[in-house]
């Protein structure tokens, strides 16, 4: 569960965690990394993702993730075999990570690994497709999962999620023959809420359309470490 | 989002909660009604599982819905078709519904309709495994649903719902050929969270499974109707 308020402090802990964030991203800058918090609702795919990710990119990108769970570090486990860092987050009764405890992973890599030897952080969001969207955690973009499983008026229900989304994953699309769903109907719920977000729709299952998104991935990264050169560049100028 | 503890009035939240679920289901009591309160994932099949279930049970008991969604009527107006009451409640920014929102509903079907003549309400949550489970509404007994798209980890990694539920339906049980997923780990994962939760497995699209949760549906129903009727007949001994 989360607070809002905290009755002790007297604090609006939704400001207090933007500020929080707004570090985070601040120290991401420093090491001259970008970061993606992905979500969605629990089963939608954002660990298979990832490991399909990982594997593609792993040539080309130094990665790295902050795993947040309820309990277990199953999900943690399996990126590992990745062999990259992955630092677990167990978020307790918590529905969702928050600023301090996604700082709390960024010390974790700061003194186990060499952070600006790094070009990414994933930072895995806990399974749900209301709260996470309320808290930065620090992220250049917010990525979210929708499954086709979950159906077709998903983006109309939950509205904040897919407002607040960089880029959408249609998940599971190797379902589309056994399930009675209209994916251009989704697409239009997603439109309706949001329309200049980036769609991919994907199976990890057989990797149809996952190329599209190891792109996507990589040229955000390109286009910060480009804006991060040039702010520098600016800096010797003036 | 949720808060917990109101600075202002300098309350726990949670606490206040309780207290009011713990009226609701006083009033329920009163009116003679058994609720059972609907939780799961977004996209897990509630609002299907209630259409089949207010078609196959119409003929046998008086039901009526407290429908909870973030934004929209979409559910309510799906399940309006069935002829039966249907109190839609919008939660907004929330991620549940609380003791407070349903008493509100309670008091529309008692303003709308004479509650005294129904046997069972129904209440569906927002979808979201983790929070709805914290906040007890009123209800008698409380049903989850697991779909099995979601994987076999979740009651591993979202155990308050798990352990709470009183009943569990792993839904989309027709999709199982194309998965690759084990029905037996998904039980034993359920079962490590909450050894005696009834378990249904079923299909809302073939119909799989749907007889033995109607049946465990009129059962309840019947009992609660047998132990209220068993305290009047105390209280006249008395």
């Amino acid at each position: 569960m989360h607070q809002t308020i905290d009755a002790t402090l007297g604090i609006n802990l939704l400001h207090a965690n933007q500020s929080l964030a707004n570090l985070n991203r601040a120290e991401f800058d420093d090491w001259g990394v970008y970061c993606l918090n992905l979500m969605s609702s629990p089963g939608a795919g954002k660990t298979v993702l990832l490991e399909k990710t990982l594997a593609a990119l792993s040539g080309q990108l130094q990665m790295a993730v902050i795993e947040g769970d309820m309990t277990t570090e199953l999900d943690a486990e399996r990126l590992r075999q990745y062999d990259v860092p992955v630092i677990a987050i167990n978020t307790g009764r918590s529905c969702h990570l928050d600023a301090k405890m996604v700082a709390g992973g960024m010390h974790s890599l700061e003194h186990d690994y060499e952070p600006a030897d790094l070009d990414l952080v994933f930072v895995e969001n806990v399974g749900n497709l209301v709260c996470p969207a309320e808290f930065e955690v620090g992220e250049h973009a917010k990525v979210a999962l929708l499954s086709i499983t979950e159906g077709e008026d998903k983006p109309l229900k939950y509205p904040v999620m897919f407002q607040e989304a960089d880029c959408l994953l249609l998940t599971k699309i190797d379902l589309a023959p056994y399930l009675e769903i209209d994916l251009d109907r989704i697409i239009q719920s997603v439109r309706q809420m949001n329309p200049n977000v980036r769609i991919f729709p994907v199976s990890a299952k057989t990797g149809e359309g996952l190329d599209p998104w190891f792109k996507w991935v990589q040229l955000q990264v390109a286009l910060r470490q480009q804006s991060a050169k040039g702010a520098a560049v600016q800096e010797l100028v003036w």
